[in-house]
């Protein structure tokens, strides 16, 4: 018997049921006239997008995606369809995966395992289905999974004792540094119990923080990979069976870890500066390296005409800043202005020549450096407002996480590229990006970083060197490690605990920063949720 | 049989386990000492403050709290002690109370109702209990419960079944605008069929975006309330009992929906500033009706002396603005200054008069407005900065809802206490706040509210009347009504759809928008998790 499936790695709209919808007929009417496919199977929760979020709780949209299957059943013939979609019984809430089939759906299963960690809150929407759905097509006995699922110790064996022989996983599985292989291995450790056929299928495509990676494959029961699409790219792909043995097809590298963060970065840009409507995208630059990196990774998401550079300096700002810049922008061919901020700090400081000369809790030059920051947030932010560009900012995670930004200032943007990329990172993907062709400036790479917003100023006058600092965050953040477990792993104790307590009284500042891209296990944004008020001293005057 | 309660209506600090324990202790030691109490009870999760958020993931804290339990009960002797904590029994946490009496846990029950909707994630942390908790003391037959386990129907008739006289709910509940009464409803209801007595605690105090306003009670089997905590307030009581009958005892008044609205803000307010720290609190007073009934209530919260006033005039404010601000703020005995915006927006306006001439795709006069609001909230945050002062920005729901507000600009600031009070309520809360001494001109409550960003602006120029506007958003946001839905109510078509598009185009500012006092059934924050991009165009062309 043999069993010719397609696998659609395919980009979602959150909230688009009917684009959703035409991608779905399009795919399907494709793979069945062009690939010759007998069944072609989507990703997780399809109809609707993924993660819809609360508007899984608007009962016309969970309205329109029921009647969006119905109508998908009517509408395409001559091809089995597995798609993802809320499915509504009339009073309880599925995360469930249809089979359609000549107008009828021939099966229906409801998620089992609803993550409710990290970045998922499956449980705040859905119920929780009870069984297992095996059903013939063709002679073949196919189960249903739908992306958690696979997670759980004994599902796929659950499966296979049920006499599935191929199983097929719809998935939205977000992406995080090394997962793709995470993934092919928590499914291989468990076909030692249960040889049947994995047929994995992953949406592509940024929403808001998340990136869907895509890298779908086919993995045999010797737990061989068969197939393997290209990550970070949608691809429709046909795969034969014969006698459920999957036909050995192309097998897509596995990318390394900076090229596949540098695509997810990419990916992630570009996917929101389309979504949302945006004509293109404008960025501060500094001459400093996280600029530097932002606007690599803006042209090659956007392309070179679509992303503007603007310089700001000021009387801190080094020639050599400017110079380094420039030479990036011209590199890549991206259109440059030059907007000095001197004559705006210059109004702000005799404004507020009172206020400043006040005595004061904090100390005179951080209010200074806000002010020239928030200088250049103004205009930037004039800028995008102006011509309907999405300002990114450049911040990195080492910063967000210790505070080393300004609120209103360069953490002024709708969008944070590096929002979850350590600095370490930042250097690692710029160096990748130059290996490509060498772009970003040798200077920017080697210089001591700095903010310039004083004289002679370095990060390492306020924060500890950056190998340092990315290892200690990684542990407390990451991996949420105590203080003293930090301190034991041979990290000095004062350091440990201003670190700490840095990113503690930082947590408003990140309550306000603009989305970022998730590429860690631990981000801020959905995935790390921490009060602000924390640890506060109790109200002994009380008033 | 007699028996004597105390209550302990507290506020607790997230985060802060030895401060908590102190505060347990201290009432603990005055309920047995001072009013001659048998047993106190606690609110829910009192050792680590709720909601602990991901704190709850970090295993030196939550060994901490459970050390915290152990020291109670090895401190304090001669009263049981009932009290919320996260217990972690090796592997698994419990969102539990446990009951203490003579150095040793006499019970322990585990929560079973785990709230994962709206503001609360409790699946994200905890596991569910399987089991009721009957406990005897003294003679008398006690049942526990937590917080969402009374909501759920059947779960006071099972207690009640399996031989409790006096059931005991612990609750961190937060406030919504009639919250109070809906409790004592949802429980007299469920004593038809289980005439038994309940002791509900709720703890007191803000937390970042929640108010606990308190309003503890007791009551007796046939459903009446024989004692009432005042709201929004500390308060340790005492309950006796005689045969399982509670004697009757004070009983607060319920507060109106004005007064409960306002005292919540007040409490919000007190509490974000003192639990982080700010020497007090700073406002920018434009004249309009928002930064009046901010004003106001910070006043009201922490005191004249610590509240300070700021004019911003540009060419736009009209005399009347400068003169109403600085007539509330002389009858509240504020500290004011004035510092005009005109030479910021001047160097601004020269600084990008290329990019301003630019023919757009956004109306040129929105740049430059922005640019004032932007302008203003670099000052404020300046004086933020050097004086540590609390910056509160003083937009209100509706602004919120439809974007009707300007991101780094007026909405920079580190609390917005009206964030989730819809511009009908500020209104409301205004005239509310005049009765009980006169010190918001009649002037504000009167002038068409207008933004003063260009000549002769009125908010109705861009928006609906704020009674149509209101409606509308209470129908989409807090009833999630379909667009239709609210059309067929009787409201005009276009101006439905040109709501609800303001309020999804704008979900962007709402992410970036400080944190702000829930007091609807629907907040923006934690309470609303709506998509960014959402409902857009699919990519078709992709670059």
């Amino acid at each position: 018997m043999t069993l010719t499936l397609a696998l659609a790695q395919t980009r979602f709209y959150v909230g688009n049921i009917s684009a959703n919808l035409t991608t779905i007929i399009e795919a399907a009417c494709h793979a069945r006239d062009v690939l010759g496919a007998d069944l072609i199977v989507f990703p997780e929760l399809t109809i609707l997008g993924y993660p819809a979020e609360d508007l899984l709780f608007r009962q016309n949209i969970i309205d329109a995606a029921n009647n969006a299957l119905y109508s998908l059943a009517e509408q395409v013939l001559g091809i089995a369809i597995v798609v993802g979609y809320p499915e509504y019984d009339g009073h309880t809430l599925y995360n469930s995966a249809a089979v359609i089939h000549q107008g009828a759906m021939i099966a229906n299963y409801r998620k089992r395992a609803l993550p409710n960690y990290g970045v998922f809150d499956e449980q705040r929407y859905f119920s929780t289905g009870t069984q297992p759905c095996i059903f013939e097509f063709n002679g073949h006995f196919i189960g249903l999974t739908i992306c958690e699922d696979i997670w759980q110790a004994g599902m796929i064996n659950e499966n296979y004792q049920a006499g599935a022989e191929l199983l097929i996983s719809l998935n939205a599985s977000p992406f995080t540094r090394g997962k793709s292989q995470e993934r092919e291995n928590i499914i291989r450790q468990q076909l030692n119990t249960a040889p049947l056929t994995v047929i994995y299928v992953n949406q592509v495509g940024g929403q808001d923080e998340l990136i869907f990676d895509g890298a779908s494959f086919v993995m045999n029961q010797h737990g061989e990979i068969v197939f393997r699409a290209h990550e970070f790219t949608e691809q429709l792909s046909r795969i034969d069976f014969i006698n459920d043995a999957p036909v050995p097809s192309s097998i897509a590298p596995v990318l390394n870890d900076l090229s596949s963060c540098y695509a997810a970065l990419c990916l992630g840009i570009k996917d929101y500066v389309h979504k949302n409507g945006f004509h293109g995208a404008l960025i501060g630059l500094s001459g400093g390296i996280d600029s530097a990196l932002v606007l690599a990774l803006a042209v090659d998401a956007l392309g070179a005409e679509h992303v503007h550079g603007y310089l700001l300096p000021s009387r801190y700002t080094h020639t050599m800043s400017n110079e380094d810049a420039l030479a990036e922008a011209q590199a890549l061919g991206v259109y440059t202005d030059s907007i000095p901020i001197e004559p705006a700090v210059t109004a702000f400081t005799e404004l507020l020549a009172k206020v400043l000369e006040t005595p004061s809790n904090t100390a005179h030059d951080v209010t200074a450096q806000n002010i020239q920051a928030r200088c250049r947030g103004i205009i930037l932010m004039a800028i995008s407002n102006k011509q309907g560009k999405l300002l990114l900012t450049t911040g990195n995670k080492s910063e967000m996480s210790v505070g080393y930004a300004t609120l209103y200032g360069d953490m002024a943007g709708g969008f944070a590229p590096l929002k979850d990329v350590p600095k370490l990172l930042v250097y690692a993907l710029a160096k990748y990006r130059n290996q490509i062709n060498p772009i970003i400036p040798e200077r920017v790479l080697m210089r001591p970083p700095s903010a310039e917003l004083a004289p002679d100023q370095k990060d390492e006058d306020s924060l500890p060197p950056y190998p340092i600092l990315d290892a200690i965050l990684e542990r407390y953040i990451e991996h949420e490690e105590a203080i003293d477990t930090i301190i034991n792993a041979g990290f000095d104790a004062d350091t440990v605990q201003h670190v700490v307590n840095l990113v503690n009284k930082n947590e408003h500042k990140r309550r306000q920063s603009p989305p970022g891209i998730k590429i860690t296990r631990k981000a801020f944004g959905r995935d790390r949720r921490y009060p602000i008020s924390s640890g506060g001293r109790p109200l002994k005057t009380v008033q």
